[in-house]
């Protein structure tokens, strides 16, 4: 009988691994292939980036409690994060759908407003994509297309033992949002006469359904002339995301609970849901922030922007890779990031 | 209440017109957007070309006649198929795959067996993706990048009056090869007992489960010096393609239905099933050929290469788009191909 792995026992990371295993590339251009947050590609004097991400209703999105106009923005955003974490600038995409029937033209409409109103904000065109019928939901695939100078490129490996570690933004906020809309959901199905208050969540819900890449910080390390060591963005929690960067770059961390970024309506939002701050920034995803690693030279020039945070700093492997409590306990860190196939 | 305007009543091209209708390009390096077999984008001396395609289990392909391995090959093949269109070459693919539990890891090595067997075969390198869960069936979502130089680019567009129609291999098998596997499924449901007979038809089952990309037809231009007026990938079926054609040209055509390049293999399955082979030549798809219009003084270039029919040409637009019968009579060339809305 055929041998059948399941793939739940590899993970999503696993899996890409086994599948890419034994592939050389042929192409001279091909700069960095899998396993970054895009691939990079050679073209005489600048580069390209690309990526692309593949979102399917039910796995990805719910449609109960995501407005189509915020879900086209969204889908846009989650690509163009992934080419600000190389470094690089977005400047195309394209938009395949699939949808069942069930979807009219208006509401087709509804979603590339989000989609037109990402690509106005962040200055990217829309130059293809592919529409079909699905059996079922709503599938959507974007790929984006970025530039990049030669020797700018800001991989998730480059990082250096004494790097300190920063973060954009700030983090937890967007699973506050999710676990908000999903405990309204569970609401509604019992009782739709029940309107809920969106009110005191705003914030949370906000930085869920309607995210934004963070292009200032490519354009601040440009005009501070900082070239980080590492970055990825931070789509699967901050834990899972560090792990990546120290795997990759052959190193152990510290991370300093006090000094993770939490917005008071995030932290207002977990007590509210019993939850412990700190955990959703470690483990919720979605916050499209970055996490990058720079020379402890730069560090002076960070403080002339207060929407980055340093948070720990980068460690030999041995050391492993920590978290400092609040009440001075390290513990180590371990992936609880977002999982597709959990 | 909200006015609701149904997919089928406009179409797939029809809502990608409406949907694309009032975006304007922000970007100086777009030169090709949306309305062609793949964007265009400049990148200081060389061009790259961008294209991508989503394919559903149940609305683009069934599992039970499709071996993973050949659905790998072809998901690919399409993609390249429309960078060749452009005239350009094909240098890095990205993969992104959706799949339910029921797939194992052996399955889906299977499925990139034949990714790579096509990467192989055409020099591409395989450089991204993204692999999460469905809820239900097997979505695939390839984008394909390629090189052009400058001035090389060929348009659906660009037709002339006066330029002689062409396309590269034969038609109508790949569609004759998914009737008869349509066929032997319905006759393996009714009764699995039921051996199914391959032997007569494996030219056309071959044409559907593994078509080839013209790689050939791109090089034999570039060795000749011939640059198309006009060209595109024939996906749909020749008659909804050259009506592409003129369209976007402002012209008609003269097509002849006796120059329409059909193979002896599908001839012979198409009576088998009595069917019209020059029908499914015009309405079936999926062939993964190139047709395009050169200049009446590069024909004689063409008596060089088999692979290449001469089956009408370009007229002013007042004449229409017809098609001349074996029996001398003058139709209207009408779309039939491939609508996913339907």
């Amino acid at each position: 009988m055929a041998e059948r792995t399941e793939i739940s026992s590899i993970g999503e990371f696993g899996l890409i691994e086994h599948l890419t295993r034994n592939f050389e590339w042929q192409q001279a251009s091909t700069v960095i292939g899998v396993g970054d947050d895009a691939a990079v590609i050679d073209h005489f004097g600048k580069q390209t980036v690309i990526t692309t991400d593949l979102m399917i209703e039910g796995v990805h999105f719910d449609l109960i409690y995501t407005p189509l106009r915020h879900l086209g923005y969204k889908s846009v955003i989650v690509n163009l994060s992934d080419v600000y974490a190389m470094n690089a600038t977005p400047t195309q995409i394209t938009v395949s759908i699939a949808i069942s029937n069930r979807f009219s033209v208006e509401a087709l409409d509804e979603f590339y407003e989000g989609v037109y109103a990402a690509c106005d904000k962040y200055g990217v065109d829309l130059v293809g994509g592919d529409t079909s019928s699905s059996q079922k939901g709503f599938i959507i695939s974007i790929t984006a297309i970025g530039e990049l100078n030669p020797g700018k490129v800001v991989r998730r490996s480059g990082a250096q033992k004494g790097d300190i570690i920063c973060c954009s933004g700030d983090l937890g906020g967007a699973y506050l949002g999710q676990i908000f809309l999903e405990r309204e959901k569970k609401i509604f199905l019992e009782n739709p006469q029940v309107k809920p208050d969106f009110e005191g969540e705003k914030y949370v819900i906000g930085r869920f359904l309607r995210p934004e890449a963070r292009k200032d910080i490519i354009g601040f390390f440009a005009d501070e002339g900082i070239l980080p060591h590492s970055m990825m963005d931070i789509s699967d929690g901050l834990s899972s995301e560090i792990l990546h960067i120290c795997k990759q770059s052959g190193l152990g961390c510290v991370l300093y609970e006090e000094k993770i970024p939490i917005a008071e309506d995030s932290r207002h939002a977990a007590f509210k849901f019993e939850l412990d701050p700190t955990a959703c920034a470690l483990s919720g995803g979605e916050d499209y922030e970055l996490l990058f690693t720079i020379s402890q030279k730069d560090h002076e020039k960070l403080v002339l922007n207060e929407q980055i945070s340093v948070i720990g700093h980068m460690e030999e492997a041995e050391k492993g890779c920590k978290i400092i409590t609040k009440g001075g306990n390290a513990f180590d860190i371990t992936a609880q990031g977002w999982n597709a196939f959990r």
